[in-house]
């Protein structure tokens, strides 16, 4: 796919790709999605390039369902990255030999590469992790044990963590992260590990229900001893509507 | 100079430009510094391209201040704009008309730009609003009365201001919006400028005197009849630090 595109660089915008951070929640841990494609040592950040007739965020969109095979999830464009070293010739020359492709025939991938960031929330059950071909892999990978990334994805996906835990105080976050019926101290688990903090329980229900999205279940929690907790699930209208005018604080 | 960059774009990063949302306050208004240059009939953000040898937030530094001479001021990248029709051919060909460059010499410009938009706030007082030629105007428009605007630099502006609505629950603004020594009544009027709505006096005072932000000066302001105003300024450091590591609210 890779070798396509170089040899057919006329129909991608060039020096500009994109990147995704797709995060999933699972076994109270924040997880992101990674892949290691053959001709790289490192691992990277799901990506790809922008065909010239394609919007930027339709890019992102296609990067994410080919990876994860889910649609309309949460995605969110964070920060675009530019510095001249970001991608050096050193790391071009090595992809181009693993594809067998001459240095003056692939010029076209030794520019500067300027990426796009995007961010996305998907349902760790509900996707499945897809691989562009046999020799590569794809993992989810807690977030803070994220082994050696390419170039500056490192940068990248902590830029699009800091966005994240600004972002809890700007919108509801949870929808596409826990499953559709979760109980209180499920939620404040994401939350706890999203900040990487421990949140007062008393406090946290009141914020949280103050918020307004939240529907109580008539069912419980079973499988638990004593004591069974309550089952919510989002109000997926009022959630909508407090994503789109965000949580209602400040001045 | 455009001209000078379509014939030698060997130089700067294809296909990629930055626009700038640059923020002033006078008057009781939220001012935004906006171009016409004789090639565009309508007006535009202060903009320009990427050299292949700069950093992208380098070249954004440097379009701040060809603009209005000063350094080292707030400036902040917000988001990038990459629909494929958000320059057109039509828009491009009259632009390579005027500049007298046959299409087929400047298709460099007339493919598909992304623009990275970038925003500073300045101290409307200290800058100087600077043309790059004399054929250009350069003015600082109530954002209120903002004409119609070339290509998609509306929605871009829009977006900027946005970012700063939310931005002000976030960290501190005012440092570079307002004069060195102002009354809370003013540091009162630049929020409600920028969030355009009314916020109660003495929940602003409470809000913004527990940030801790603010030094109390001994002198008071002058050419006022009754009951002169006390006089602050930002406590630098603390603005700095409270800049860096965001405004303690939320979980």
């Amino acid at each position: 796919m890779l070798k396509y595109i170089i040899e057919n660089n006329d129909k991608y915008q060039p020096g500009l790709s994109i990147d995704c951070v797709i995060f999933g929640f699972h076994n109270n841990q924040l997880k992101v999605l990674l892949i290691k494609v053959p001709h790289n040592e490192s691992w990277s950040l799901p990506g790809g390039f922008v065909p010239i007739d394609q919007d930027i965020d339709t890019a992102a969109v296609t990067v994410l369902n080919e990876r994860t095979g889910v649609e309309g999830v949460f995605l969110r464009q964070f920060a675009t990255f530019g510095k001249i070293k970001r991608n050096d010739n050193h790391f071009g020359n090595e992809v181009l030999k693993y594809l067998d492709i001459k240095p003056e025939e692939g010029k076209w991938l030794t520019q500067r590469f300027v990426t796009i960031g995007y961010y996305a929330l998907v349902d760790f059950l509900k996707i499945i992790p897809t691989k562009a071909s046999v020799h590569e892999k794809i993992e989810w990978i807690d977030h803070k044990e994220v082994p050696e990334l390419i170039l500056d994805h490192k940068e990248i996906l902590d830029k699009a963590l800091d966005t994240l835990r600004i972002e809890l105080n700007l919108m509801p976050v949870g929808y596409n992260l826990l499953p559709e019926k979760f109980t209180i101290p499920e939620l404040q688990k994401l939350y706890e590990t999203i900040l990487d903090k421990k949140l007062d329980r008393r406090n946290f229900l009141r914020k949280i229900t103050n918020i307004g999205i939240l529907t109580k279940l008539e069912e419980k929690k079973n499988n638990v001893a004593h004591k069974a907790p309550n089952l919510y699930s989002f109000d997926k209208e009022k959630y909508d509507e407090v994503l789109k005018n965000g949580l209602n604080q400040g001045w």
